[in-house]
C-alpha cells in the first residue's frame, strides 16, 4: 500500500449547506450526483451524504458527531491562523478552541464544520510548507 | 483558506498497535512524544491518542467508532485493490466491504483499521493518478 491518502470524504446531512460552507472558505469544487469534489493539493476532499457513505463503507452509523479524526490545515503564520479561524466562524463553523500557543511551540485553533467535522488550523514552525502548500514531516529524532 | 489538507490525525487507543498496523501495510513513519507521523504525499497521516486528540480539538468524545469520515486510497488497477485489501486484512483490519464493482464504474473495497477508522481502496478509471500517486479530480460536467 503506497504511503498516501487519495480522498477524504466527509459525510454530511445537507450537501448544499456543506458545499456553501467550504465555498465560503474560498474553496471551489464541482458537484455531480449529489457529491461535491474539491481538489486539495494532490488529493480530493469530497462531501457526500452521510447515510450513503455509511452504506458504501459497510459500517453501522450511530449518528455520532465525532469518531476520533481531525483534519489539519497548516499555514505560514500566526496571523493566518487567526484569519482562517475567523473566516470559518463567519461561514458558520463552531470554534472549539480559539487560537492559542500549542505545546509543540506553534499556534493553532480548532473549529467544527456544519456537520461537526473537526479542523485544526495550525502554524507549526517545525513543519515546512512549500509554495504549493505541501507539508514535509522533518526528521524528528529517534523513534 | 487555501484548498488543501495538511494532516489527517487518527485518534487511537493503542499507539503501538496502530503504528504496527500501518507499518504492516508498508508505511514508514517516525514517532516522537507518543505521536506517530507518516509522510503521505504532500501531507501527513498522524496517529495520536484519541483522548489527547479530543482534548486538543476541544470536542467531547462519546467513544463512537464512526463519525462520518472515510479515507480513500486510490490505486491503478482492480488487482491492486484486491492486493491492498488482503494486505490490510492480514495486518488486522476488518474488511467491511469486500472488493466489488462500484456504481461509478470502478472497483473498490473497504476496511476499518484497528481503531475503526474507515479506508476505501478504490480503482476509479475516471480519476487519474500521477507517478507520485497524486490524484486529479477531472472535469465532472455542470454542477
Amino acid at each position: 500500500m503506497e504511503q498516501r491518502i487519495s480522498i477524504v470524504t466527509l459525510g454530511v446531512d445537507d450537501l448544499r449547506r456543506a458545499r456553501r460552507f467550504y465555498e465560503a472558505l474560498g474553496w471551489e469544487g464541482q458537484e455531480v450526483e449529489e457529491t461535491a469534489f474539491f481538489q486539495a493539493g494532490g488529493m480530493a476532499l469530497v462531501l457526500w451524504g452521510r447515510e450513503k457513505l455509511a452504506d458504501d463503507s459497510g459500517v453501522a452509523d450511530d449518528g455520532a458527531s465525532w469518531g476520533g479524526i481531525a483534519l489539519a490545515h497548516n499555514v505560514r503564520s500566526r496571523a493566518e491562523v487567526d484569519a482562517v479561524v475567523e473566516q470559518a466562524e463567519r461561514a458558520g463553523a463552531t470554534v472549539t478552541r480559539p487560537p492559542a500557543d500549542t505545546f509543540y511551540g506553534g499556534y493553532a485553533g480548532c473549529f467544527r464544520d456544519p456537520d461537526g467535522h473537526v479542523w485544526e488550523v495550525a502554524h507549526n514552525p517545525g513543519f515546512s510548507l512549500d509554495e504549493h502548500g505541501n507539508l514535509t514531516v522533518p526528521p524528528l529524532g529517534p523513534g
